[in-house]
């Protein structure tokens, strides 16, 4: 969840908060929160590694017609993450103009962060859940009456253990490990964190060196919360936040495998760069003082040829891609490489 | 020259200071320094380009035993230069503390920046010059009486027009530029500056395509000069002054000319990676607010074959590499690939 601004930097060692609403939405509804159609908004940031899980999530599973989507300003102020892309600077469903507005509906008095991914219950205005771990996984398992025909099984019963054994190293020290690097304060902290940055990565290349995917031979889970800081490694997380060992596109394995899944519908055509690069080096001035955002790194190699087919796989198993972007969520030629 | 703390971060846009002592060691002594044998001390730090052209070229020239080195600590504090490198902190042969004690010697209430490389009369303890441009081509043209047997020619008489049509772009696009980039304080001069070195890089790429060396067929002045950023590219360049359109490594022609010129005797052997870096990082406190230094990028490349042979050159002309590194002088392995 990303409420990084210069509020998280600073903390040493860093540590990201957990979630404080952890409701879920159900198939059953038992914590009050039934799945239906229309009644939810997902707000994200296309800048946030985590919530851009969700976004991709809701795609490759068709729920974009069940759940709408609000995209926040890259860049947050000192409210948070706010509607300012919007006309009027308001979300044109909940009528918000910062997401913490949300927030505040729900608990009088909250002052914890304000994160995304958000899932908000549009009648109510209220959140009803800002639990990164959790969103997606409930779209894969608890949404699944209101999936598209043909979407994957993105969180098969039959792997849930590998699937959460192999999420569980790369959360620690991928996903949160560049985090760690980045806002690390003393120099020994950042090279633990570095390390085990690479030492992850190299694991997980040496398993995806012959095999198209992390767990089973279809997209899951795993590879969406893979793919999230991957595509993100050479754009912020080699130079803004130090990890830079090497650049995923020098190392042969994870550039085919994260190119791969940026060509797969459901994956790319949600990466905005534009937000990504804009989020990070505007906001943490911590970390880059003069907000000055770099013109690097040339990112005309993700659409160029992975061949990794040749490792077999099917990326959707016996169901179908998603189809076409809708017009009103697509990313601008700005944010694309 | 390296006077960059602090001081010259803020300033918008960012300018090079002339240096204020230009005064020419000559074989004539026109200036009243006239070329002589253990008379002058060199006074450099590896982590600056612009010192390093002066450790280059003194290697190449053999002019170790006619002017000693002083090596001074990477990190300056609020005194600058200072030579906590040596036993009691003191440099052996000046008996001085700090770097600027030889300009206070030459100019009472002198409040300009000390700057490195800078030439000290041992005698008087007196700085003679500090001016980077021109303390190099005095070494290849006026010492020329205490070169080693077999010393190139660094600045031949019918090149120079060419080599210093060719150092004027590298010096204002790359050589400058990438500190032009990097101590930007508004988006739109860091990227004119950005632009700026890409563009000349590319320009120099393609006269290095075909020919082994910058003029000529011999290493000059201009190899020197375009050598001492591109070894300090994606150690410091690239993440620290966000010039990262490509690392230098990714650039098939650019890296193997920039490892053409490392694995050359006279070149490499100066180098230190250890203190490019901590400099960098640590003394900038102004981008990189925390000090901390990347463990990034790996350099095992650097020794690795370049094939540049194959494009003929004779890198010494028509004379001989440099003998081994005084013991004295040697680069520690903490710097080394």
């Amino acid at each position: 969840m990303s409420t990084e601004g210069n509020a998280a930097y600073g903390k040493s060692p860093f540590v990201r908060s957990k979630s404080h609403f952890a409701d879920r939405i159900t198939a059953d509804g038992r914590d009050g929160w039934p799945v239906e159609a229309g009644r939810y908004r997902l707000v994200v940031s296309r800048a946030c590694p985590w919530a851009s899980r969700a976004v991709i999530s809701r795609r490759l599973l068709g729920l974009e017609n069940a759940v709408s989507l609000a995209v926040a300003d890259p860049v947050q102020d000192d409210r948070s993450w706010r509607f300012t892309l919007d006309p009027g600077d308001r979300d044109p469903v909940l009528g918000i103009r910062f997401l913490s507005e949300a927030y505040d509906a729900r608990a009088t008095r909250y002052d914890g962060g304000v994160s995304v991914p958000a899932v908000v219950d549009v009648p109510s205005g209220e959140l009803v859940t800002n639990d990164y771990q959790g969103i997606t996984l409930d779209f894969a398992t608890e949404w699944s009456a209101l999936h598209r025909p043909g979407a994957p099984d993105l969180y098969p019963e039959p792997l849930r253990a590998e699937i959460d054994e192999v999420m569980d190293g790369v959360y620690r020290d991928v996903n949160n490990g560049v985090y760690r690097a980045g806002f690390a304060t003393h120099q020994r902290e950042y090279e633990d964190a570095c390390q085990d940055v690479f030492r992850r990565l190299e694991l997980v290349a040496r398993r995806l060196a012959e095999r198209r995917y992390l767990v089973g031979d279809t997209v899951t889970e795993a590879d969406i919360r893979l793919f999230t800081t991957l595509v993100r490694f050479d754009a912020v997380y080699h130079g803004h936040f130090k990890c830079n060992r090497w650049k995923l596109s020098e190392h042969p394995v994870l550039w085919a495998y994260a190119r791969d899944l940026y060509q797969t519908p459901g994956f790319g055509d949600t990466v905005d760069f534009d937000h990504i690069k804009r989020h990070y080096y505007r906001v943490h001035t911590g970390v880059n003082p003069t907000g000055i955002v770099p013109l690097g790194p040339d990112l005309s190699g993700w659409p160029a040829p992975h061949h990794r087919e040749e490792l077999g796989g099917r990326p959707f198993g016996d169901g179908t891609p998603p189809g076409p972007v809708p017009v009103a969520e697509r990313v601008s030629a700005a944010g694309q490489p």
